[in-house]
Formats: structure tokens, C-alpha cells, sequence
């Protein structure tokens, strides 16, 4: 099948998307990125990788967090960052997407960071730019439900470092998988990396029909559904839910899926969690829990930022 | 004249109109520029400049898109570049535009791209920084409806690069001329560096009333407008005008000045067409003729860069 | 008392308010500021002393001008500077302050300067890194009415510029000290530093009432406050009280407390005029005062540059 991420001798080009990512495409990602993990430790933080090198970041849905990631990990790849306010910008002058694009690579960029509430977006802008311009690289920041794939690479990258080996784990997911990017990319990654046991815990709401599918087991009891598991994987509920048809309210929803010290005694003595922030406690997660020995919650932090630096400079590098 | 873009050897110091530029530092510019294009091209798209200088964006309108082409320019040249979002700043608490600009110049400024709703602003900038500071400097980045050099300039930079020699040439000029500080640019850089014939095509309501005085042949007909014609610059309609008063519709701008592959036939076959973007597709161009063969709209986005950081490293450099 | 601004050899570790700090580490911030004046008058104005840091705008209340000079500031300490639109980002998602300064550090931030609508908001931030990171610092850029310290800094370097000497100095500071975190500051520098007598001057409406225990000597009356005063202060009246039931009008409080030539004749006649900007001229200030000999507005400006650049570099340098 055609993947646009690859080029035709197999490499990463661009990143769009977990799903059709070959294991050994990963792996080289979370290994690229352990390499980096020292230079965010050091004095002076850099490295030339992308030195000279112009960087667009078009967030056409506002999030300072991910683009921040994104800002500093390209700086500390001594790459020049523009940041695009896209909202205000051509597009709301009536400009295609695609004309934006164009003229954006006239000006001789390297790397797009792209976020789109539209799923497909950077995909729509990679295969444009594989007509076009085959040295200018796309790596999708968020797309609307479909993909999130630096989060995803993240969350491998702090699994692997806590559990070493992902050939043995029981891994969960909990919460609104329905509407999130976070989960499908977490797992496509889960299972192309041969995690044996995937679990998806919600209401029946928040759940897509077709996980069975996926090899996904589902549960709506957490008590089941973090029996045994060695990693559990929270996921924000939007606040936007909170107040829909989707819900009886936070409260309830805490009750019967927020994780509380009690519900975690559940899984593993030697769990970890993980959330992709920002958290809502009270809301999906207890305090005692985001701030107990089991969550891994800030470290995800610091290790996507060497996950970005590893995407970027294996698309773009020099 | 007096002319405050020129200190007293003839050097230019600010940008402000392409109006009173001698011919020969636009051509000088327009060289500089050459020898800038190939850093865009380079693994390392960077020349030390202005390295140490501090370049400041001074958007009072907002314009992501040619703030982006100043940012990426001085990027290039190795300055440090501030934008500030000045609708949200100091004049906004009430403080005068010169008392705005002798702070910054406290802060010990080397550069200010200056782009604002009102005619003529640039120049009082610079009037000023003439008593106060001859070695801070400023490039207008499109004032009112009165000029937008730099896009005038990367207009002919395009032409030249096609067409070699300005001296034998025919050139349409249209749209919206009346509200158009590109337009203005242009004719008097093509005036300026030769060109024998200069026309504007439009409807007599966006067209103004002086053009014979600056030597511009006037045309109400696209056909008998562009016969002929070497070069072909297509306004941008703004979206304002197509609702107005001084339009029927934007389907009947179209109709009748519209660039269509079939009124380009009418020019010489190897016509070339520019268009300052962002485009309107099926308002004042055809998507036949903005991806054809005869368009170097892309082009002269790339040409843009080199051009601004030929201005800014002439002004400012070291 | 505990200090968290000293770390335990009584060095500065953070820069939150100037009450509390000892007079020795206020001369250290000055004479190492001199140091930079210099380097702000090259050609290249850059010191590589924070080279590879980065360095984090935090600003929850809008400054464009102050957020500008320590962008400034940092870049030409060679740092990474990344600017958060907080107001847009995870706060208003509903993550708690300390889960986003958290968030920050795993990116391995090394300054936030943080300015916030709360009084002691840098505060908290730096106790709680006083527990979780020890080499992150925080520098307060202003909040709520509680303390401005840079700007109190760069009111020391300009006085001690044109003074040399504070232990014979007669200082007033003259308009709206209740609501200012500029006058806080100035107060206890000035304090510290051996002013003999300092001054308050304002309407009753607009002076807080603690003042005398600070040593400070209130006048209502601009004739008898001002005379014989070697340095006046004046602060911006904000748009906000001159509307409000604190104030007659805007004329009302220009003609008893703005600052004319005729009422500056009262002070020395070698008397210098500061002020924090923005000017509000006719309200605070008459424009012969702000751009006359006397004014030294535009050099706290510079020298502002230079105090930042001090700080940033003490609390987080190589």
C-alpha cells in the first residue's frame, strides 16, 4: 500500500500518521531520541542538526503547549523558527490551503509542523508536496480525532524506558477514546511494537464501535479493566463533553472512571501512568494519583521533547 | 528634493517609496538581491549581516504573510528579529506613535519594518529617526494605499529575471488600481527603470484619475488592454470592493477583467503573469492561468526573500 | 527571614521583589549592568552568557513593551527565548498554574520571567521550584500592585548614572502610588540604597496609608513636595482611574499634579525627571518636561536593557 510517509527506500519523509509506520521506522525514532535526551540536560543545548534550516510552525488550531514542544525542539536543533498565527493570516483572506502551502515553500522551507482540526490536513499538504517539492517535510502536530503522532511516539518512548521490553505488557487506555487522537495513535504504536494485551476503558459513549478490530479489549468497569495492568494510559476529557449529551456529569464521570489511588491498587504494583496533559483533576484523575510515585506524567514531558527533536532531524537533518 | 530615504552621498538609508529612488540604487538593489538568492538555496541558509543587529516587525495592520517573507529575510542575515503585536501594545495605552518609536530606539534598535493603515507613516518614522538617530533605519512594509516598495521591487527583480531588458517592453497593470499601493509601486519602478509602456486595465470606478500624468496608457478592455503584452500584473480585488458600491459582483469583475487563458491568449505568447497574492481564484484569476505556464507568481515569492534581505543588509548592514 | 530570592550562600537566585534584598546584592545587579552598557553599543551586541538557555515569557497579563526588553535582553545573552501566550493556552484549559510551571521545567526551562495580574503569583511559582528544581529561576516582571523590581533596578542605575551618590539625594515620587508596584519597588530600593528623605506626593485618594512607616514623607501639594528634590519620579496614571470615583478628571488632576516646567523649577535646578512609561503627556507630564533637558525617560530605557541583562544573567548565567 502507498504510504506518503516513506520515501521509496523506506525512510521516514514525513510523519503523519502511527498507523502504516513499519516496527523498524519506530524503533530507529525512540533510539534517535534516547540520543537526544542528553543534550536537553547539558549547559548549553544545542546541537547544529538543523542549523540554517527554517521551520514553519501553522498551528490552524490554536495549542501553545504542543507548539511550545515543538518551538523548543526545534531551537535546540539550532533550526530557525517561524511561528504562523494561521488563524489571522492569508487563509482568512480567502487563500487555499494549498496556496498557503505554495507559497510558504517558495520561501524555501524545510519542515511544516502542522496542526489542523481537519483530520487529513497534513496528509492533504504531504502528498501536495510530493507533486511539488520533495526536499520540504510534513510532521502532523494533531489532526483533528485521527492522528497524533509525536504524543503517540512519546508515550513509546516512556513505556519502553520504564518497562524496557513491550512484548509482555497489559496496557490500558482509559477514558474518551472516541473522540481522540492520542488513543489511536497510542494504539497502532502499541501494537505494531507486539504489546500482547491492549485495553480501552470508558462508557459505552466514549468508545468507538471498531476496536475489537484493532485487537483491542474493551471494558466499561475499571475494576476490570485495570486488573493486572502494567501501564495505564489516562486521557483528558475535553470540557466540552463534560456538559453534552455524551455525559451524565464530571462528577459521575469521576466516580466511575477518574483514577483514584484505590482503582490503580488495582493494576500492577509497579504500574506507571500516564497522561498527555493538560490534566483535569478531579475530573479524569485524582490528585493523590498525578502526583503518587506511579505516574510518569512529567517525564513524558521531557522525553517528547527528544521524540521531537528525533522526528525532526531524521525528516530534515542534514 | 528632499528626499529622507537617501543620506547625503546617495546611499540608501530607509525604504520608504520606490518613488525618488534613482535608478540606479534600484538596480542596485536589484543585484544585490541576485547575488542573495543562492543562501536561500544552501543546506545552510544563513550570512552573518546582520548578526548581532536587532530587527524589529512593526505590524500596526496586521499581515502575517509579508511579516513572515521580513522575519524569514532577517532570519537569513542572522538577526535577531522582535515582532511586536503593536495593536495590542503602548499606542493602545495611549502613547504617540514617535514616543512608541524613541523607546524602541532606546532599546538600541538597528532596523524597524514598518507596516501601517496610514499613508505615509514610514516616512514620519523615518523624518524623525533622522533628527534623533541617523544609524536606525526603516523599511516600509506597505503604508495605506500610498506604496509597498518591496513588493514593488521583487515585481522587478521577476521581470527582470525573465525578461532581461525593461527597455523593450509592454506592461498591464490590472485591477484595482485606485486602492492598490502595489500598483503604485510598480509603475513608478517600471517608469523609473524604462519600460516604454506602462498600462492600466480596469473598471473605470477602481482605476484613478492622474494616470496619463505618470505616462500610463489607460484601458477599460481587458482584450485591447493586454494585446501585445509582455508582462501581465494582476491585482488582488479586495474583498471589501466586491461587495461595494463600486462593483456589480465578483462574478461580473470576472467576467469582464478577469484573467482567463483566453484573454492571456491576446498578449505575446510569452507572457509572463505576476500576482502579489494572496490570490482570489475565479475573481481576478483564473485557476488555468494561476498554475499555467505563464505565471511566476511562486517565483516572485522566492525573488521576495532575496530582495528584502537585500534592502535590509544594505540599510542596516555591517 | 526567610528570603527565597537568596539561595543559602545569600546569592540571588531569583529576582521577585526588592524588599528583602540586601544592599550589597542591589550594588552587584548595578555594577554588573554597567558591565553590559557596552555591549548594547556594539555591532554586534551579543554576549554568548546565556548561550543554549532557554528562557520562558511567561506573561498572564499583556506587556508588550516590557516583555519586549526582556526578550531583547535575552537574545543578546544569546538564549533561547520563548514567548507563551498564556492568556490562550493550558490555563484556560483548566490546568492549575504550578501543573503548567511543572510542564515547563520537564522541558528543561531554565528563566521564566513572569508577569501576572496577582500580587505574589512569582512568589509561589519560585517556592514551588525551591522544592521541585533548584536550577530553574524566576524573574518578576510585575505583578498585581505588589512589585516591579527591573523596574525599580533600572530607577537605581539611572539615579546612581546621574547622581552618583544616593546618601545625599532628595528623591519624590509623585502621582498614583497606590495602585503601583513601580513606587513599591522604588520605595524600598531607594531605602536600601541611603536616601535620606524620600517622598511621596499625590492626592489623598491616591496614596496608600502605610507610608510614614516605610519613612516615606507624603505631600498633597506639588510646590511643597517637590522643592529642593534631586530626583523626580513620576508615575503613569492609568486610564482606569481617570474615569473612576478616585479622581475629579483627568484636567483636574494635570493642573494640581501633572508636571509642568514652572512646578519643576521648584526642584534643583540639576534635577532629573523619571518616568516608567508609557507617558500619558497632559495628564502626568507636559510634553515641555517629557522632551526637555531634565527628562531622563529615554536612558531608563537603555539602562533597562542592560539591568535585564544583569539579572537574567546573575540567577541563570554559566
Amino acid at each position: 500500500m502507498y504510504n506518503p510517509q516513506l520515501n521509496s527506500n523506506g525512510e521516514l519523509t514525513h510523519l503523519l500518521s502511527i498507523e502504516g509506520l513499519p516496527r523498524d521506522v519506530i524503533v530507529h525514532i525512540l533510539d534517535t531520541a534516547a540520543s537526544f535526551m542528553e543534550v536537553s540536560a547539558r549547559e548549553v543545548k544545542k546541537v547544529p542538526l538543523l542549523r540554517g534550516k527554517s521551520v514553519f510552525n501553522l498551528f490552524f488550531e490554536n495549542s501553545t503547549r504542543t507548539r511550545t514542544t515543538f518551538e523548543i525542539a526545534a531551537k535546540r536543533l539550532s533550526a530557525d523558527v517561524i511561528n504562523l498565527d494561521i488563524g489571522r493570516s492569508s487563509t482568512a483572506k480567502g487563500e487555499t490551503l494549498l496556496d498557503t502551502i505554495d507559497n510558504l515553500c517558495a520561501m524555501h522551507a524545510n519542515l511544516f509542523v502542522v496542526r489542523h482540526a481537519s483530520s487529513g490536513a497534513p496528509y492533504l499538504i504531504a502528498e501536495h508536496l510530493t507533486r511539488v517539492n520533495r526536499d520540504i517535510h510534513v510532521v502532523n502536530a494533531g489532526d483533528g480525532r485521527h492522528a497524533h503522532p509525536t504524543q503517540g511516539l512519546l508515550d513509546m518512548y516512556t513505556i519502553r524506558h520504564y518497562k524496557q521490553d513491550f512484548s509482555n505488557l497489559r496496557v490500558a487506555i482509559v477514558g474518551d477514546i472516541l473522540h481522540s487522537r492520542v488513543a489511536r495513535s497510542d494504539i497502532h504504536a502499541l501494537t505494531t511494537l507486539g504489546v500482547p494485551e491492549v485495553r480501552a476503558i470508558g462508557p459505552q459513549t466514549l468508545l468507538p464501535g471498531h476496536l475489537d478490530k484493532l485487537g483491542v479489549h474493551v471494558y466499561h468497569d475499571m475494576a476490570q479493566g485495570l486488573k493486572d495492568c502494567d501501564v495505564v494510559i489516562m486521557l483528558r476529557l475535553q470540557n466540552e463533553r463534560m456538559t453534552g449529551a455524551l455525559l451524565p456529569s464530571a462528577g459521575e464521570y469521576f466516580r466511575h472512571f477518574g483514577l483514584t489511588p484505590e482503582k490503580l491498587a488495582l493494576a500492577k504494583p509497579d504500574a506507571i501512568v500516564l497522561h498527555p496533559g493538560p490534566m483535569n483533576r478531579g475530573v479524569e484523575i485524582h490528585s493523590a494519583v498525578a502526583d503518587g510515585p506511579h505516574a510518569v506524567i512529567l517525564p513524558q514531558v521531557t522525553f517528547g521533547i527528544a521524540v521531537r527533536m528525533a522526528v525532526m532531524s531524521i525528516v530534515a537533518g542534514n
